[in-house]
């Protein structure tokens, strides 16, 4: 293991998180509200420490990074989410109200993971400056994951090459750190443009700066943070409340599909777009399962809602679902069993590689779906041979059968984790849906779940050891599972 | 489509079915107990509506079969159990106090496909020789979950080939009905002599004959009716109830193993039985979750039992429900949340390839941990070749990947099953739990779920579409989904 190199790049790492942190700190001294003086103190504090951590690990790791080899990238992949969740923390923990050690690493792990999960209870309690770091952590947190996307995810990821292609060259095994800045700078060229545009949108709504900036953060991450405790059912009284959950909405949408794509629209090569099934599929699927709960409630005399009503809300919950962003607007914990039954679906589903979004992936359910076709047919017809293409790449046996081993992976660790949940749990009188919930809003990176933590509830009745294992599994979900589980099968270190 | 050789085949099925139901009649007319007159009345009325049918079929498809094409066998099957469900729905309608026609037909497909699921509310009203035909409607199913996987669920299958080795040609794509009617006879002689067993160790623990005799068929068959209202507890209360527990549980966990183990043991070939992973996996699944069970129940403060009685409840229900019987001693509503996610696993995993256990199988976990485990090193070392062995058979790629989607496909159809159950019920205030428990006590077979389909608790509540639907899921699950799905694959028919 070459400790230079994880020193100088988690370094760099624990810098950026500073400086942040120190701006959030600057805002909260210049903000006027009353309890910003203890924030910007805090604030000012954790930079203060975080900025020491990180000049000692670049001083430990001087010199020149020519490339960095695959066992190291693991290891900072993993180390990098769990650094920035612990010193993360340091504001929730220095300022008042205070959360306590689990919670404010859960809060902060929340954040760096894009989840959106809280243990908070009384958003409104908070100083402003605290609670912009709480969106700045999920901004953040996009661009790690956009980062990570190109260095990483991208290999083991399904049919996101063909929007590589003479984008860089990820044809090829091993990418050199230049080719990794390139692609990456154009991602977040483009994620820094949503952002821009997305404030914009809510000025003209009529949102202050500081709501808009903060809603706007988490909208492009899909982390789900917002400063109200009504998440965006706060708007939902005002004359244009649809209008902001409309532009909330497409912000959400946007930012679930694969990012490269805005660089292929730019170019216009049509031909090049047409080729996603994934973006096809999760704009598909939003639309369809939108209207169909739309339908299912405004026919529902419990629910005494017209159509368009209806519509309105399902569309807004379930782009925020499928998103993997978890804004509020509806207590959907209030529909039947059926509706809560696909958005638990939708949670496991996620949106497209390449974007902020969470999930297993559209692009695996695609392989997925396709591949269980091509073997119910094979199953009756032996000599049959099928050539499966998804996003214009031909999927070969080996990929099919490691995106199918991710599917089933991800359900199996869903399952298990409910079971840890419970055991953790065990003596508080958990049911087993709310074990479920928690597994998949954290795991799948959603942030609200069901029962006990639904839309309306939080995670703050959860004891230390569940938060921690939850703050874990947000970090394997934010992974894709392989760059974590791998720490635990030793046979993938033998021979390095 | 030959309907020459459906009509004599499904002809057969029916007259099988008549001389079963014909054999319960006689037992109706020779008991004693009071009602039971009616229920003779309709057990041969019954016998003699499907006899007519029966004949009426052969006397369509008469002339020598030789060989059924593939296209005719997935029909057969499908065709076969729908048939049994309707015509061995018939004594449930006709004699007092009635089921109406969704109930019957959801307890008689419960029957045939060893489900268990119940709509009767008190077992105790009515007559003996009415619940006699609902077990051995189950023990009947067993023969034809045996009969199937010789026929054809050992080519879907994962690692049933090495047991197959010398006993019959089933290396080769297709099998001769001679080949068939060879390995079906040696499972089906086996299935016998374990049923013949389980009656002698019943008798000896002091159950009337008719009792042993009901709940030897049911447990062979991994069925799981019984003819009263506690199931196994009704036990619980004698001297020896533990032993019948303990003789009954292990009938269910040899009736999960895969029944071509025994052959190969009565010939002393050890070295094939060391090679059956799924053997080893499913025993050894059944003692570290009961044993776990058991630790966690007499360490939580809410259950005062001690440790032995704390594992002796546990062993009986983790067996019964691994093993998809189904019969119930403790209620485990009661349980906390981790273990009920301990046993919702279960219940998706099930039992062994070749036996009469529903879930998706053992083999087919194994297959897919083994793969997986595979795929996280190879993420990380991309040279690294691998070769997967189970049950002494090389899986390869194509194998891999079947299973590892039948895997994925099967937990899709037990979320999606739960979004329509729910919107079947849309408006009767069920919850997602309860949805989810439909599916899968249907689908895996199992019988009691969670819930409001606990084990103490029945599916009377449903409406009709939704029994109607579940019946139609306990069928598809039995099939191993492919048989039944391939009907919806309209490229599956093409150039037929
Ligand atoms: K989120
Ligand atoms: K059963």
């Amino acid at each position: 293991m070459n400790y230079r190199i994880l020193a100088k790049v988690l370094g760099l790492l624990l810098l950026l998180l500073s400086v942040s942190m120190a701006a959030c700190g600057l805002f909260a001294g210049l903000d006027v509200v009353a309890g910003d003086h203890e924030a910007m103190v805090a604030l000012f504090t954790s930079a203060g420490v975080t900025f020491l951590a990180g000049t000692i690990l670049i001083f430990v790791g001087l010199g020149k990074i020519e490339k960095i080899p695959r066992r190291e990238g693991v290891v900072i992949v993993g180390l990098g989410w769990v650094l920035s969740a612990v010193f993360g923390s340091l504001p929730y923990l220095l300022c008042p109200p205070h959360l306590g050690w689990s919670g404010a690493v859960f809060e902060a792990a929340s954040g760096f993971t894009t989840t959106g999960s809280t243990v908070i209870t009384d958003l409104e309690k908070w100083p402003r400056g605290l609670l912009l770091w709480r969106a700045v952590s999920q901004w953040l947190g996009g661009i790690g994951i956009l980062v990570l996307f190109v260095a990483v995810l991208s290999y083991l990821g399904v049919g996101s090459k063909s929007l590589f292609r003479n984008e860089s060259s990820f044809q090829s095994g091993e990418a050199s750190t230049a080719r990794i800045r390139d692609t990456a700078m154009t991602l977040l060229k483009i994620y820094f443009v949503i952002s821009i545009v997305c404030v914009i949108g809510l000025r003209a709504c009529g949102l202050s700066w500081y709501n808009a900036v903060s809603h706007s953060m988490t909208a492009v991450s899909t982390g789900g943070f917002s400063p109200h405790n009504a998440s965006i059912g706060y708007y939902s009284g005002w004359g244009n409340g649809w209008a902001i959950e409309l532009w909330i909405s497409v912000i959400m949408l946007i930012c679930s599909l694969n990012f490269l794509i805005f660089a292929v629209v730019v170019r216009k090569r049509w031909d090049r777009v047409r080729e996603q099934n994934d973006v096809r599929w999760f704009i598909g699927i939003c639309v369809v399962v939108s209207l169909g709960i739309g339908i299912g409630l405004s026919l529902d005399d419990r629910y005494s809602i017209g159509f368009v009503q209806a519509l309105r809300e399902s569309w807004f919950i379930v782009v925020s679902i499928a998103s993997t962003t978890g804004f509020g607007a509806t207590d959907y914990e209030l529909w039947p069993a059926w509706c809560k039954a696909l958005l638990a679906i939708l949670m496991v589903v996620g949106g497209c590689s390449g974007s902020t979004a969470g999930g297993m992936k559209v692009n695996r359910l695609v392989v997925f779906l396709k591949s269980s076709a091509h073997e119910i047919i094979r199953a009756f017809r032996p000599n049959q041979v099928f050539r499966l293409v998804v996003n214009g790449n031909p999927i070969d046996e080996t990929a099919r059968a490691r995106t199918t081993s991710f599917v089933a992976l991800y359900l199996l660790i869903i399952a298990l984790g409910a079971v840890v949940v419970g055991m953790l749990e065990a003596g508080q009188g958990i049911d087993l849906e709310t074990c479920l919930a928690a597994v998949l809003a954290t795991l799948s990176n959603i942030g609200p779940g069901f029962a006990d933590l639904g839309p309306t509830e939080n995670f703050s009745d959860l004891r230390d050891p569940t938060l921690t294992f939850l703050a874990g599994l947000m970090i394997l979900g934010r992974l894709e599972l392989f760059a974590i589980l791998v720490l635990f099968v030793p046979a993938a270190w033998r021979r390095y």
